[in-house]
């Protein structure tokens, strides 16, 4: 745990080798839901606190996610959310926003270019029949911002896709 | 090899566990593609027809395919080949057909039903930005046909899927 404030844990984490040497590393952003009030529940009042203590001192190279911007666009792509993309929870599992997000950008991209980094930010749900609707924003040559939102065209979920 | 003729292939196989003994089966049909005229080969010619010493007299309980008979009906979805959806050869994956067939049927039958059988059969491949048509037809109450066709309507592939 980097760093926590109210309702966010920045978490990090390393993966060692056989030898115990760093292979590599992932960082995220968690919240903790009050399943009963559909709620993020207050990290710093739970347990007078004290999961301040877990705050560790350990260096992740991977850079911190920044706020996605996104001016208003005409969708793209369109999809109806099917059995196969929701997941035990009910919910439209991470993957297929992922699958169908890169299904968004020619295959010449891909020939030339890969991905050098994927940043996504949940702003909501969505669930099984929802309709969701795709914009693109080139921000340059190297860089995407992805909205996906739903029906009433509420924003579910946005991410930067960096290319190099 | 269960069975050869001059095109195809019946083709089974047994998976055993750590005792040997059998814990599952496979059951597909093969041809062999000629690559440089992209059409398949006589197997009954090559190597002077030596393939049919091949034949082995293992029994395998997966019931043999049989032919998928359609009536023409009017697509009930479209999906255009993307990147993700093809594979390696450059052509569109099995899996997703699969996942996309999987996907026109209603949450509420696998929540009654479980996929007892599915059996799929090919008749023309598609690649990146084909347009795919997807038309499924309710045979009785557990069991579907579902056609794929792409641009001009020419079949690619035909499904069984039986619930049980």
């Amino acid at each position: 745990m980097e760093d926590v404030c109210r309702l966010f844990i920045d978490h990090s984490s390393a993966i060692l080798d056989k030898d115990g040497k760093k292979a590599g590393y992932t960082r995220s952003i968690w919240t903790m839901i009050n399943l009963n009030a559909h709620e993020p529940a207050d990290l710093l009042t739970l347990h007078g606190g004290s999961i301040v203590d877990y705050v560790c001192n350990e260096s992740c190279p991977i850079e911190k996610p920044s706020c996605i911007e996104m001016t208003a666009g005409k969708p793209s792509a369109k999809l109806t959310a099917k059995c196969g993309n929701i997941d035990t929870s009910g919910y439209t599992n991470s993957i297929r926003y992922i699958g169908h997000i890169l299904g968004l950008f020619l295959i010449q991209l891909y020939v030339r270019k890969q991905i050098q980094r994927f940043e996504m930010a949940y702003m909501a749900e969505s669930c099984y029949g929802d309709e969701l609707f795709f914009s693109e924003e080139e921000v340059n040559e190297d860089e995407y911002h992805v909205e996906i939102e739903k029906n009433d065209y509420r924003a579910v979920y946005h991410a930067r896709v960096r290319f190099v």
